[in-house]
């Protein structure tokens, strides 16, 4: 079952650069720092009585969110949905004859299980399931 | 201040084409279908315990969801936060020199309030405030 918007992962060029808007202007509160070694990011995590939002930084030219910046720019990269049965999620998305990137669950940051459905099954919509 | 992800908006040619995937390979269940004249907009809303999705298909090329869809495609079209304070929210992006599409509250879908951040303040990300 799907619980809800998990987080919402935005690519930026910097998180120094990016954070105080967040921090600051909107008022969220200090990130928290975490290096996803897998994925090749820094992200900031901001906390939400419903949902984080994660800002995510590239540290090498082969991370997917530097190939993301370099084709569209900053902004919004993906869409995380909560969901406490992921395997089960992904034999549906199977099931229908649409496309996962991750056929099998992996580990994300915050020490979530992660799957990506590709985003050419969901109308270019980079959606990620995950189970914390 | 901020109380959470409100609701994301994705935008779509067609709703009847896109609401399927949401509805049965999800599960998510029925949306709630809300044209929205202002924006020009056909919103199907999905509920779930932590935020909505959107999904928003124009009726007029006038709408803005139809340049941004003749611009980049579908896909993940802007960020709702949720807050309880949004005039003083509006005054925090000001005092910090950036810039609003609303500087003054208009109505959004389910009536709600809400008002947009220019993306050019805040790296590419179409970012709402939105009280219920």
């Amino acid at each position: 079952m799907i619980t809800g918007i998990d987080h919402i992962g935005i690519a930026v060029e910097s998180l120094e650069t990016r954070i105080p808007f967040y921090r600051d202007v909107l008022g969220m509160g200090e990130p928290e720092i975490e290096e996803v070694a897998e994925q090749k990011v820094r992200v900031a995590v901001f906390y939400t009585p419903h949902g984080r939002i994660e800002l995510l930084e590239p540290t090498s030219p082969e991370s997917p969110v530097a190939a993301f910046l370099e084709k569209k720019g900053e902004g919004i990269h993906h869409l995380a949905l909560g969901s406490d049965a992921i395997e089960a999620q992904i034999a549906g998305v199977q099931e229908a004859g649409l496309r996962m990137i991750d056929a099998t669950p992996r580990d994300g940051a915050g020490s979530a299980k992660i799957a990506f459905v590709h985003p050419k099954s969901t109308g270019s919509v980079l959606l990620e399931f995950c189970r914390r």
